[in-house]
This record gives structure tokens, C-alpha cells and sequence, in this order.
């Protein structure tokens, strides 16, 4: 009996080597048939199996990222239309992130108020919107310079205060933010994710995306597609080409804008 | 002898089993005091690591490269002086592949002649240097869109057809380019590495590095740096932000002229 199951042990240790050598990294070692004494190292092999493919997947995730933005970025950054400019950056940034419906929006000055630039999906009747930046979700955004998830909130008329992830320089925080009750109920708003658009070194909008997976507001996102810090990050590498592409637009646009005054 | 064999096994399975599922990726199995049954598994799980640890460090190349092309294309993109623009990209495309010297070149439109436009390392006398495309290294990269890169090469006076690989859509295959005697001996040239810039789907010039590691003409480069696919995908990437930059420096260039020209 013995050597049946030292056998088996071995038989089984190199079919699962063998698929893993070869690449398949969902291979494990079944345990059940084997002598005693190996059990612990074919869990530990198991271990080592699993925590490879979770890495080479996070690998793959990151390059994909960056293939993705690649691709997104020389689009934008071809452009030289700054309306175009601001509907490609919030186009992009839904279809990247499989959200139904977002907007791009920059901030005034003295970062008091905000006007809706762009709008993607649902909401057109959005654009050209102004709204104080301390109500709403953005707002932190543009002052903090942090990224913010947020979802599976409930909302009473009046001002809603709704729990929040905050995502800054990778690290990420529990915290809470502050959502529209009017614009959340008509577009029916179930998760957040909101982006800073930096150009020159300053903040100077958002980018802003809602409902991943189409998930609406009052629909349960605890089986539902929620935004991830993937997505956090990839809308963040895009947001970096997004604040050239504006800074540099904005100045092709000044430019003509003088060469038409002076003509 | 035989339980204290096994227990050998065991015992350094699991040791490389720990190290390596806590991200040590060179620890490795010795056979040698293993019981014989288990000797061929001890090498697979050999194979299995090396294989990983090949892969995660190519992984890891892959999100170094485009990390350090982010910085550098942001920077890049930034600019709007072309005169800087140029000169950042040869110096980031010296820098990023660790070569001596380099320079940028944009062809005119016809194809005929190129002029050196920016210059890195020795060699600054080359800046605004004009020369035949058929006759150099470069020519090539930009008739026919391809990554070039040669080195090993002996010359003499006259025209020197050497060995060179190329390199398009990822894939490798021998081939051969000119280079100019002159200029090569003159300065020295003893790698070459040329990538085409296309810019509104033309391709409008190259990024020129030449002796990585600091390998001279006559130097064996055998057991010295030469330039790899690697350097290739890299300076590959950093050319698709170096053709948007050039296009739209241009861009408001002629914009900051006409507006001269009016007022």
C-alpha cells in the first residue's frame, strides 16, 4: 500500500509540474491518494502554483493597462480640437472602464465651481452643467488631488454624505464624499469613480465615470461590477496624456484665437 | 539510509518551496542526497522556478519600459519649443538604452536627404549635417518603417555594406544596411541602433543611437553591450510619443510664425 501511494505521489507530482512548465498555471496537485509524509509539500506546491498565477496575471493586468493607454493616448494626443479633446478623453475613459454613462469636467480658477465638458452616454443634457465643487463628489478630487471610488450607498433628498474609497499615490483609504441628490436620482447614479486631471502641475478637473456594468442606483453592487483600483489606475495613467492634451489644445487654441483677432 | 534519504527530500522541498512562494525566485533544489524516486521531480520543479523567474523578470522589463517611457513622454509632450523637443527625445533615447552618442534625423519629403537635427553625446559637429538616405544606416528605417540594429562589423574605405537585424511588429530577421565610412570612422561607430519616428502615419525621420555601453569601432562587442530587442521596444515606444510631439510643436511653430508674419 505504501508504495502504491508513493506511486501515486510521484505520478502526480509530474503531471502537475509538467502543465505548469508548460504554462498552464491552473494545475494543482489533488492530495488525497498520497503517502503522509508528502501531503504538506503538495499544499505547499499547490501555494507556490497559485500565488504565481495570481502574480502573472496582475502582470498581464498592468501591461495590458499600459497597451490600452498607449493606444487611447496618440489618439488624443493627435487632436487637435480641444471639444474633440474633451469627448475622446471621456469616451475612452468609460469604454476602458465598461461604465454606462461619465463626464469630464474643469474647474474655474479659483476651483469654486465646475462645468461639465464632455459627456459620454446617457446624460447629454448634462453638458455645458456648472455646479459648486464642494457639492459633490469631485470636488475632493480636484482639491486633494486623489482618486475616489465610491457605490452601494442610498440617498435621501437633502445632503447625502456616503461612505468612499480614497486612492492617492497607490495607497488606498476608507473615507466618505459628498453626492448630488437631484443629479444621482434622475440618472439614476449606483457607483462613482472620479479621476483628477492634472496639466502643468496643477489640478484642473475631473474625469468622471458612473455606473460600471450598467449597475444603476438602488440595484444591489455587492454581486455587481463595482469599480477595482484597475480601474483607479488605468484612468489615471489616462489622465496624465488627458491634462497634456488639454494644456496643449488650450494653447493651439489661444494661438488662433490671436491670429484671427490680429487678421 | 532509505527514511533518512526522504527525509532529506522533505526537507530542502520545502525549504525551496518556502523561499519561493515568498518571492525568491533563484532558490533552487539539490538532488543530490535525495532518494532516487524523487529525483526527476526535484528537477522539474527546478525547470518549473527557472521558467518563472524568466518570466517574471521579462515581466517586469516590459512595465519597467513603459514606466520610464511615461515619464519621458510626459516630459516630452510638455515642451513646446521643437527646437527642445528634439533634443529631449534623443537625449531620453541615448539615455534609455545607455548609448554614447546619437542623433535625430527627419528626412525631407521626397525621402532623399535627411538632416541631423539634434545631436547627443560627442559628435555635436554632426548637428545639421545632411546626407543621402541610401547611403547610411537610416535610410532603411524609414523607406521601409523598420527597427534596424547592427554592430561586429569591420570597415573599409569605400562603400561597406554590413550585417544588421530588423526588426518590424515585433519580429526578427537578418538582413544588412550601409553605413558611411566617414562618418563611422571618424566617430567611432561601433553599434548602431535606428528606429523610425512616424508622425501623422508617415514616417518623417529616426532616432539614431549608436555604441551602447560606450563600444568603439574595433572594440569586440562579443563579449561587450549590444543593443537588443528590448532597447528596440523601448526607443520603438518612446518614437510613437516623439512623432506626436514633433507634429504638434510643428503645428504651433507655424501657428507662432503666421501670427509673426500678420502683426
Amino acid at each position: 500500500k505504501r508504495q502504491q501511494e508513493q506511486a501515486n505521489t510521484i505520478l502526480s507530482l509530474s503531471e502537475v509540474l509538467s502543465e505548469t512548465t508548460q504554462g498552464d498555471l491552473s494545475a494543482r496537485v489533488n492530495t488525497e491518494e498520497w503517502s503522509e509524509e508528502f501531503v504538506t509539500i503538495g499544499l505547499a506546491i499547490n501555494t507556490l502554483i497559485e500565488s504565481l498565477e495570481y502574480n502573472v496575471a496582475e502582470f498581464k493586468n498592468a501591461i495590458d493597462r499600459f497597451n490600452k493607454i498607449k493606444e487611447v493616448s496618440t489618439t488624443l494626443l493627435a487632436e487637435r480640437d480641444l471639444k474633440k479633446v474633451f469627448e475622446k478623453i471621456i469616451e475612452s475613459a468609460c469604454k476602458l472602464t465598461d461604465s454606462e454613462l461619465g463626464w469630464l469636467l474643469l474647474a474655474d480658477e479659483k476651483k469654486e465651481y465646475y462645468t461639465v465638458k464632455a459627456v459620454y452616454g446617457r446624460a447629454q443634457e448634462m453638458k455645458d452643467y456648472q455646479m459648486r465643487l464642494d457639492g459633490c463628489v469631485v470636488g475632493k478630487c480636484i482639491i486633494n488631488r486623489e482618486s475616489i471610488i465610491a457605490g452601494n450607498y442610498t440617498l435621501k433628498p437633502g445632503k447625502n454624505i456616503i461612505p468612499a474609497k480614497v486612492i492617492k499615490e497607490g495607497k488606498v483609504r476608507d473615507s466618505e464624499t459628498v453626492i448630488d441628490y437631484t443629479v444621482a436620482t434622475e440618472l439614476k447614479i449606483g457607483t462613482v469613480l472620479g479621476i483628477p486631471i492634472i496639466a502643468d502641475g496643477e489640478p484642473i478637473g475631473t474625469v468622471t465615470c458612473y455606473n460600471k456594468g450598467g449597475v444603476k442606483l438602488g440595484e444591489k453592487v455587492d454581486v455587481q461590477p463595482q469599480y477595482t483600483q484597475d480601474d483607479v489606475e488605468m484612468v489615471n495613467l489616462l489622465s496624465v496624456y488627458a491634462g497634456i492634451g488639454i494644456a496643449t489644445t488650450s494653447y493651439i487654441d489661444e494661438l488662433r484665437k490671436r491670429e484671427a483677432t490680429i487678421s
